[in-house]
């Protein structure tokens, strides 16, 4: 892209947020690494400008991400009284993710999205959607070379963790010479990379390796070592003193064994269901397996809800991956 | 640096690379994706350009690092019949650390060393050595700058694979903007990143995964939080059929817990004898610590030796430790 397509494309997001005076910006439910990143640094930069800004989250700012720059200064309930002519909705691009605060749709003066998803329907006065970027991030570090900003180190660290959180540090497929070029950019601007990958990936709770440790116990390959799989029984939690997010991510470890393709874990959530996650590593399409049984989600991570004793949901699922499955 | 003095900085080993027709290359002990990243893009380069190369490692390559373009090529018995008038050490500059091939560096007319670690005595004809580089990978990087050799994507999956790995995945805080610089470089010459790291770091044999699940088991914390352990006893690998190798980097698990700054790992290797890892997350010297029990190591990964029960081994070490801890 040229210079003077990149400037046309992001003119009609710039000219919007140059008009406006008070402006809120909103991320989703359950906010990620990329979505409250990439909200803090625009804030801050329309901060420098002299605007007025409010940060809006629908879900508490996990405890993770407590570090960000203003972090403290995101609003997770509705102040009546709040004024903004403009509305931003950051990492999200669909108006049910905004949750409770999809209502300051119809109260906005106007209303701009910022977005990397795909599979959304446009909506608002601006909007701004590049699924061809990594994360949201990129878009807002892209976006600011067009405002009169200087890019400083706090704005610079939440977009690096945006990005660093959304291409799995650099890892998945969706990591372009782009994404490095940035990354490169914000270090030099003095990111402090090395700490905010610890504190990102070296801060983790206790609980959540007792649960790993327990959950490990139940690892199992099938025979011919291209599925594996855990489980957990519905009292692990409650012995454990442990909540949801400690169970997070706990999919990935089967899929790390070598000849492993598909990935399973099975948790029981009431008596006979089972919440089952699914993860595939090269080729599998775990979105089509989980439609088989109600689910869904995305081709290397879905999940479905199945009922029946573990034996029989297990055996189910087995059955129905092998067609999925590659000779080799 | 400016260009006029990045081209003299590679002058004098452009010059002896240019020069020699026959060209050894060998990297340490124990070869790393760095040490076999960095070998095998230099000798594909120096194929491009005509010359002869032969990949010399001490240690066999580690299945880890099959899938490196020409891994299968490199020798680890010394053919007696090989003839070269150059000799390359690649990431190692103490020749005891080329092991049995060290008695090359006699037989070969001239000798160079490509390296990045710190703290070894110049030795050969032509010496390299830029701590400043996170990885020889990127001192290998820009020395094919200067010769005339175009890039393809085998040589950049060598330097990328060099890079990610002696980075930890662009974390460590040896990554700098030029690190990313060199990155967005490589991806643009086609090198399959998001492949690449699955088979660095999604193909661990199971019995791995069941060591850790068995180790995790035995993890404790201390009261004030800021030191966890964990321990092995020597039945542990006999019983699940493993072997040192499945034990790598166990140590790391402890120092994922939050508030945790000492990490150690006791592995018993005879009766009444523990080798001790010992990791640090932000400040702690463990070189230092390590040293009080005739160990050593570099500041935030050391490791040690100790004789006794476990109960009196991880008591004198949380005592020698106690000093070290910031009072927060």
């Amino acid at each position: 892209m040229c210079e003077q397509e990149a400037k046309q494309l992001f003119s009609a997001m710039v000219s919007e947020l140059n008009k406006a005076e008070q402006i809120a910006l909103c991320g989703h439910v359950m906010p990620d690494g990329d979505c409250l990143g990439a909200m803090l640094a625009l804030g801050l930069a329309l901060r420098q400008m002299g605007k007025k800004v409010v940060f809006y989250s629908p879900d508490p700012v996990p405890e993770l991400y407590a570090f960000l720059p203003c972090a403290d200064e995101i609003h997770v309930e509705l102040e009546q009284q709040c004024q903004f002519d403009l509305f931003v909705s950051v990492d999200c691009s669909v108006p049910d993710r905004l949750g409770h605060f999809q209502v300051l749709l119809g109260r906005a003066g106007r209303v701009a999205v910022l977005d990397h998803h795909t599979g959304s329907v446009p909506f608002g006065n601006t909007y701004l959607n590049l699924p061809v970027c990594a994360a949201t991030g990129e878009i807002v570090y892209d976006l600011l070379r067009w405002l009169p900003v200087l890019v400083d180190e706090d704005i610079a660290t939440c977009l690096y963790v945006a990005i660093v959180t959304d291409t799995g540090s650099f890892s998945y497929d969706n990591t372009g010479s782009l994404t490095h070029l940035r990354a490169a950019e914000l270090l030099k601007l003095g990111v402090k990379a090395a700490w905010i990958n610890k504190r990102l990936y070296e801060e983790k709770p206790l609980v959540s390796l007792q649960v790993l440790s327990t959950v490990l116990q139940s690892l199992e390959l099938s025979g011919c070592g291209r599925v594996a799989w855990m489980f957990m029984q519905r009292d692990t939690l409650h012995r454990l003193n442990a909540t949801d997010e400690h169970v997070d991510g706990l999919v990935n470890y089967p899929r790390l064994i070598k000849g492993v393709e598909l990935a399973l874990f099975f948790r029981e959530i009431e008596d006979g269901k089972y919440k089952v996650s699914l993860r595939s590593k090269y080729y599998l399409d775990v979105n089509k397996l989980a439609t088989l049984f109600g689910g869904g989600g995305h081709p290397r991570a879905a999940g479905c809800v199945m009922e029946g004793n573990l034996e029989d949901v297990k055996h189910q699922l087995l059955q129905a991956a092998l067609p999925f499955l590659k000779d080799e």
